[in-house]
């Protein structure tokens, strides 16, 4: 599949929707369960995903398009979630996810970006150089892999419950030693 | 976290909705991209879930409760999906797992399923003794699980665009080789 700017967009579009199906209205123990220490609770998904938007993917998009003298992104502080919304519900982050996913998709269709924008290169502070249209795509595909995690780590809540059907259930043993 | 009916309906109830606001209106290479050979595109998961539907954990479940001489269950067939649903579009297959779900959650619901009945056992063709509330909590581990094979799947569909963000994103090197 070869990246569409506009078929990017409306999956990025429905992701703040997709995660409230999901989760809006659960119960805390499918909310704040893990799977195990130092992983993403599907409460820390939303928040992580939050600072995606406020200090990631945007603003990066908008270092590229500069084609300033300093091209290099700021590292991505995976963590700061974690003390942002120690006091947060649920609902409220589902809520400010989506209002900021709004506003910046507004933003980067206001862009019309054309072939030879989404080309431009900018430098990641650790894969060197990237361009416009591989952030885009990597922000695709960061949103997907997040809704397959809370799927997930909502999933390994059962894992003693389902008994003997373990193996049938690949989702349960899916990332048993937590990848990056 | 111990299973309990009601929470374990709650996540059962919107898994219909989680597809639709996933899938609906996107367009064919989202929805029928694989991620390789014999493996499911996001159309086909839906497929299966609606043969679990028809075929798998309520005629199970019925069977345990039942307490017959025959506890065993059919071994069910996962591949039931591919020629039903040749001629169909993924819409009209969101709504009839909608329907059958609501259908079946109903049911469920009317048999106010005491402790006693949920630790009933029945044969797994291939497992051996289950209980009815092993089958439950394997029916809800089983939606997320093809929640998270969807958004996979999709994500996949980008791999090669995402450029040197490979490492960083693992949802795009799970499952390489496929699992059951």
């Amino acid at each position: 599949m070869i990246f569409d700017l506009e078929q990017a967009i409306s999956v990025l579009a429905r992701t703040p929707a997709s995660l409230r199906a999901l989760l809006d209205g659960l119960d805390t123990p499918w909310i704040r369960g893990t799977e195990g220490p130092e992983t993403f609770s599907p409460f820390d998904n939303i928040g992580h995903l939050i600072d995606g938007e406020e200090t990631d993917w945007m603003p990066r998009a908008r270092i590229i398009l500069a084609q300033g003298p300093n091209r290099r992104f700021e590292p991505y502080d995976r963590f700061r979630h974690k003390s942002r919304n120690v006091s947060r519900a649920l609902d409220s982050l589902l809520d400010e996810f989506a209002k900021l996913r709004r506003q910046n998709l507004r933003t980067l269709e206001s862009w019309n970006l054309t072939e030879a924008q989404l080309g431009l290169v900018g430098e990641h502070p650790s894969l060197g150089p990237v361009t416009l249209r591989q952030l885009l795509a990597a922000w695709v595909v960061h949103d997907l892999g997040h809704i397959a995690q809370v799927a997930r780590v909502m999933a390994k809540q059962y894992r003693a419950d389902v008994g003997p059907w373990v193996p049938y259930l690949p989702v349960l043993t899916d990332h048993e030693v937590p990848r990056s």
